[in-house]
């Protein structure tokens, strides 16, 4: 079946409203004192509340056992299975600066990195510049120029950047293009080569730029040479609104997420302040205008990376007191909470763990479990399911979809 | 996606040691009198200690109602899609009895059967002939000779044989070749028939060893012929090492089950005898070798075939006070108990019931029940989930898999 061909099919006119509230990295473990999760150590008497009339279940991002990056856990609520929707490296990279990336732009992760007199790399990461020299060393390499092209040199973080090549003189670019980074110290960078014929060209102006890039940077140790990683286009996925015949807005803060919502057309409402009262006011101000909001808090996962469980709890309590209420109050017809993915404070980083998730409906056959939290959903009648399966669940619930067959 | 591309391209090294101990047809069925399976009638402290900081499950084998033999079963506890890896029955067969299959190999299964004058099949089992006649028989085929061919003849059980070939002068040999049994009485057999071509110099060769062998028969009724089916080669699947990136150690003392470890690329450990206690002093012995230890329990699957509720409680116990303590005191970081199929005493066979499954590592969000069932893992937050997702869940548990995307 091709890709939402049943929702395209089933779909149908309505005036319903879906929310999915993602809490990013919202899944946790269990602290050592009392056996408790962040999400179930927090007091959270609306999420609580709304669990009592919700289905409960654990959501698995890509696959069992697989912990997922920002890009592909947020495909996966979008419904979009991430392994077949594969994002390239580079593109993901443009997304999470916030580049404004255009379909026919090629874009790649670049690493600053210190090769010796013979040109053997010592340092793939160019000892870990900080980010300020970095940013003097994108400007400088804003000065390269080639042909029919216009050149992009952005800073991610210390020795990361990306470079996104956008033509000019009407001719198509290719990414089908091999790394130039050998992945260990001790041998020199090998070119950029293209992996299919409609790549040459772009491999050729991928090679001269790095040759002036590589020039520029010389006298510039520890980055005095570079790599370039994940070669990628816009994949040009299906479209959201389409495929699920939802106007959507996407309210979030951070760029990756905005990045990600607009790869699958959603569109990114403009948020005041990085608040989450500032992203309430957002919800507020379109509500009228959108059958979907992407609703992304992004503190529950930088709490999990700093290990930090009490902030981690801090902010699934704020959540709970400033954004819960105000959704509940507009009144839509289906409310999902959930995260991407898991970054349990006891592991300071993104996990396997499938995510705690709750569907709220006025025609849900309600679990009756006046709790959310990891335990309370392992036991919830959504089970263990494919966070991929969230929207078309939603649809459903959103009385959007047509009967399948008579 | 190509076969375990995912677990191939995200496998890291660590050191991290990953325990799967299966007892062999290990779910049953309440008995009448209080209801309780053969697992839940079990008195298994160690276990239920286990799964108090475990997570639990069922696991489905093959596919949901669907019943598979130990070969199938196996394949899926080591990540194998059972339905996608299809070992041919003259393979299996040939496992089964310990036979040394080599790659090049062609393995079918043979049955004696009863003919009349006429050359009609009268009983496709020749009477279930006993196996001490059996041996005799195929001890007297053992004396025909094929052009470049050694011919192996080996008893299975009453009527049952295999029949394997082995090329020694270069020449290779194919399997897709048609059985030669019709399945019903009344009739005669019917040649064997290559499928393609490359196996027709094969097929001649085993319609000249039929010819040969029934010679042989002739005077021995009720085994005065036989037939040959599912001829098959090892079907060379990817690598268990090299798909998940672990070193595999296999402990088992019944040959079926050394089998299908070294048909996907584990080692197979020697085992001084039959007893549990042998098996534990062998996983003392390698446990700094590997990596992944496959520990098989077999008597659990007899007494259950044998309707035996009263032994496999007896067994259960036993694994429980002997084989349990034994890993946990070896510190592994990821320990999955858990059986091949259900062999509900009530049955006196295996059946398509999923199986109960704990899995622990130091990285689970535990359910808190204190108890290893049918019914705990019923309600438990692996949910009910396909046998072959557990080894890619091991290794996320075991820090082995890289993130997907970023």
């Amino acid at each position: 079946m091709a890709d939402f061909e049943l929702t395209r099919e089933l779909q149908i006119p309505a005036k319903t409203k879906i929310v999915q509230l993602v809490m990013d990295g919202l899944g946790g473990l269990p602290r050592q004192s009392d056996g408790k999760t962040e999400l179930e150590a927090a007091d959270t008497p609306n999420l609580d509340g709304l669990a009592a009339r919700a289905q409960l279940g654990l959501a698995v991002p890509v696959r069992p056992g697989v912990t997922p990056g920002s890009g592909p856990a947020h495909l996966s609520l979008f419904g979009y299975d991430p392994l077949k929707f594969d994002v390239g490296r580079g593109v993901l990279s443009a997304l999470g600066i916030g580049f404004d990336l255009h379909p026919e732009d090629v874009a790649a992760r670049g690493n600053f990195c210190t090769i010796d007199d013979d040109g053997l790399i010592t340092d793939r990461r160019a000892g870990r510049i900080p980010t300020e020299f970095s940013q003097k060393l994108t400007a400088l390499l804003r000065e390269t120029d080639l042909p029919g092209v216009q050149v992009f040199v952005e800073t991610v973080k210390e020795y990361r950047f990306v470079l996104v090549l956008r033509p000019t003189s009407g001719q198509t670019l290719h990414a089908n293009i091999t790394d130039t980074d050998p992945q260990k110290t001790g041998v020199p960078s090998v070119p950029a080569v293209a992996e299919d014929e409609a790549s040459e060209a772009t491999a050729q102006l991928v090679n001269d730029w790095i040759a002036q890039a590589r020039e520029i940077l010389k006298d510039h140790k520890p980055a005095n040479s570079l790599n370039l990683r994940g070669f990628a286009k816009d994949p040009g996925f299906p479209k959201f609104p389409d495929a699920f015949g939802l106007r959507a807005g996407a309210i979030a803060t951070y760029p990756m997420y905005r990045g990600v919502a607009k790869l699958v057309g959603m569109e990114v409402l403009p948020v005041a302040g990085e608040a989450l009262e500032d992203e309430v006011e957002t919800l507020r101000e379109y509500w009228e205008q959108y059958d979907y909001f992407f609703f992304h808090v992004k503190k529950t996962d930088s709490a999990g990376e700093d290990g930090d469980f009490e902030r981690k709890v801090e902010v699934i309590e704020h959540v709970d007191e400033v954004v819960v209420p105000a959704i509940i109050d507009l009144d839509p017809d289906v409310i999902i909470v959930t995260g991407d993915h898991s970054t349990p404070a006891a592991l300071k980083s993104h996990s396997w763990h499938p995510v705690p998730t709750l569907l709220w409906s006025r025609y849900c056959c309600w679990d009756g479990v006046k709790e959310f939290g990891e335990r309370a959903c392992g036991r919830g009648s959504l089970g263990v399911f494919p966070a991929s399966d969230e929207m078309q669940l939603a649809l459903g619930h959103a009385l959007r979809l047509n009967k399948y067959g008579a």
